[in-house]
């Protein structure tokens, strides 16, 4: 089953403003086993709208329009829905009364445009909107000698997912097939996007009853796994069994089997390990530790450190020899590894991390680029630098350098 | 002159990720005079791309397709256009030789699907792409009767916007009929959305030739002014007359008539001061530092400061007196003002700033809530501490803080 979701309203076409309601229907449908094919933003213009619903029931099933269901002369996807679908609009009695005592509760005076509201299609059934004036439609109808069903629902988020959740979702479940869903979220982090598609394709592909989806961002890479059965545990043995040979195949980039970030993994094994981190950022500035401290309880085993932007700073909270200053520079794998080791000996934590490299756009010279980053790790044990040299621009490599140097704690914790 | 924006790409028709490059290129079509009527999202399925592909253009006169240039198996743009448009496809030698060279660079071996990229359309203009592999193209065809123009943009933001910018727009203006736009972006920092909106409506509403749009977010109220005239000259004094009005009516909550982020504005003021800065964060883990040194040149100003999760480190690295933590408890002003005059001494900065506070979801108390904050400034005259409770999730209670706190420190300077 395919359905597409129209959100209507010109508003969403600015640079400003954009629909969000739609993801939480996709998650709705989602549940049902219905995939979302299409998503549609049409603006309050009566002949781009019947348009839009005419090429939405041509090509799918189910099609949800959200939004010009109010009272102003912008609001035309009731007018727009009777000429596409060649059906009549009656004003509905009991719909007028319902207006009338919401505006003398309001006490409000109730201009005459805001009887439309009332109107009905034909055939539809009228769905209540506990959390405004306008009403939702619900209508089960023949197209073209499909069985197409459409929904008209308000447009305001807080009144869009109530009404889809309590009306639409239930008359959606009456008529769909029965389906059980099981899902899983793989994560890898710093696997190439190329090598993990050439990787994972030969493996997810001849399940073509498991939904895979990968999204890829600066290192890191998600892959959701969707699979609807009519049993539970059958869409489970299947999700399980696709995971598991993935898993497999991403040995260690594998982070996380439950769709846990980084930073939460990290977490998880200082915790496991009875660990403490403590980090000494040159270039990412307190992005690492502003990751880390996003997840509520960091603070057990978090300590904090120094962001250590000037050089006095570096030599101040992270012991960083000046002579290594002076003779390396800054952006040098000694100095990378002076803050790791000076970080843990200043904070008396279990890890120590050192980051310094060139973010950009200037500072770059011959022998070190802009995206050269330096990152190190250090433990009672052993200190570790690794190099790297990061494409894009200041904010992208700030945000490599951060996954990186939360990929070498994760990898060494592990 | 109407527009469409085709995303492409089945992430962006899950729960979990949406299209934002669009609200980019909106604004520029916009500037350029142009509308987007429709904005569709596809997922990477051959048939339902070729089919919106064809609605686009028996509908709008531009079509920017986003996404689906990559190397994998999923990416069918080039192949969905060149069917839809009955246009060949052949492999480019000097965008094969380009991607030979990305390989060898990056030392990653070259996968053979890899080659895709080079695919370009009959009569395409290949447009560069700086930020990564696949590159754009232009196409300026007939299709039954009527001139349409297609572009061809990679998917990623960092790729798609900058691109979109420097080969499409350029392209677009020669095309398109002259129009002199005129725009102006205001930003106030920590003023209530209700009042903003009931200082300034009566101020724009008269103001029906320039398009003026709010947005606001924790703490941060933006107003983007346009005006379209035949002169640049009536574009001009139009917004400018408009803006002086809203400036007046903003009172000191302006921090910027031109656009600038308030880290910009805090660390141009620095500058001008030639004063120095350090931190000294708790609750906010790092988000204030992060805020500033996104900004390029920061490290002339900002020296740095610590991270002090922990109480050790706030006395270690802040010296506040461990009496102080003990007696009034790590969240309380006593402890952000040792922390701002502590982080000040130990930097030797102009400027110190201290925050603390309890961001969630945990570890409030009746006494001391979840969302409270205290946040410290000081320098070599005054020490002073604002307290405040601020509501939402830890991420939200994080990002009012680290606004609170640079808008603390601007009005210290301006």
């Amino acid at each position: 089953m395919k359905s597409e979701i129209i959100a209507v309203g010109s508003e969403m076409l600015t640079p400003f403003r954009q629909d969000t309601n739609s993801l939480y229907l996709t998650e709705k449908f989602n549940d049902l086993g219905v995939t979302v094919a299409f998503k549609t933003i049409v603006g309050d213009r009566h002949k781009d709208l019947v348009g839009a619903i005419r090429t939405a029931l041509a090509r799918t099933d189910i099609v949800v329009l959200m939004g010009g269901l109010g009272p102003t002369e912008d609001d035309l996807t009731r007018e727009a829905v009777a000429e596409a679908l060649s059906l009549s609009l009656h004003r509905d009695a009991d719909q007028l009364a319902n207006l009338h005592v919401r505006a003398a509760a309001w006490r409000i005076p109730m201009p005459e445009n805001n009887l439309k509201q009332a109107d009905v299609l034909e055939g539809a059934v009228i769905l209540p909107n506990a959390n405004g004036s306008a009403p939702g439609q619900w209508i089960d109808t023949t197209h073209s000698g499909y069985r197409k069903l459409l929904m008209l629902v308000p447009g305001p988020p807080s009144e869009c997912c109530p009404l889809f959740e309590s009306e639409c979702v239930p008359r959606l479940r009456a008529v769909l097939p029965v389906r059980h869903i099981a899902t899983r979220t793989l994560k890898a982090a710093m696997i190439p996007e190329s090598q993990a598609d050439k990787l994972l394709a030969p493996i997810y592909k001849p399940y073509t009853d498991v939904e895979t989806t990968i999204l890829a961002h600066t290192g890191d890479i998600q892959l959701s796994l969707l699979c609807a059965k009519s049993t539970p545990e059958a869409a489970r043995q299947r999700v399980d069994e696709l995971a598991s040979h993935i898993e497999e195949a991403l040995e260690d980039w594998l982070y996380s089997s439950e769709g846990e970030s980084l930073e939460q993994i990290v977490l998880y094994y200082l915790g496991l390990r009875q660990a403490t981190l403590a980090v000494a950022e040159s270039c990412t500035g307190g992005m690492i530790a502003e990751r880390i401290t996003k997840v509520p309880g960091s603070s057990r085993s978090f300590l904090g450190g120094a962001i250590v932007y000037s050089n006095a700073l570096k030599i101040a909270f992270a012991n960083v020899p000046p002579d290594t200053l002076s003779s390396h520079g800054a952006v040098s794998p000694q100095v990378a590894e002076a803050l790791a080791k000076g970080i843990r000996q200043r904070t008396g934590s279990t890890l120590g991390l050192g980051v310094t490299g060139i973010a950009g756009p200037t500072g770059g010279t011959e022998t070190k680029p802009v995206g050269l980053v330096y990152i190190a790790l250090s433990d009672a044990q052993k200190t570790e630098v690794v190099e790297k040299n990061f494409r894009g621009d200041r904010d992208r490599v700030r945000q490599w350098a951060t996954q990186q140097a939360l990929d070498l704690i994760r990898r060494r914790l592990r």
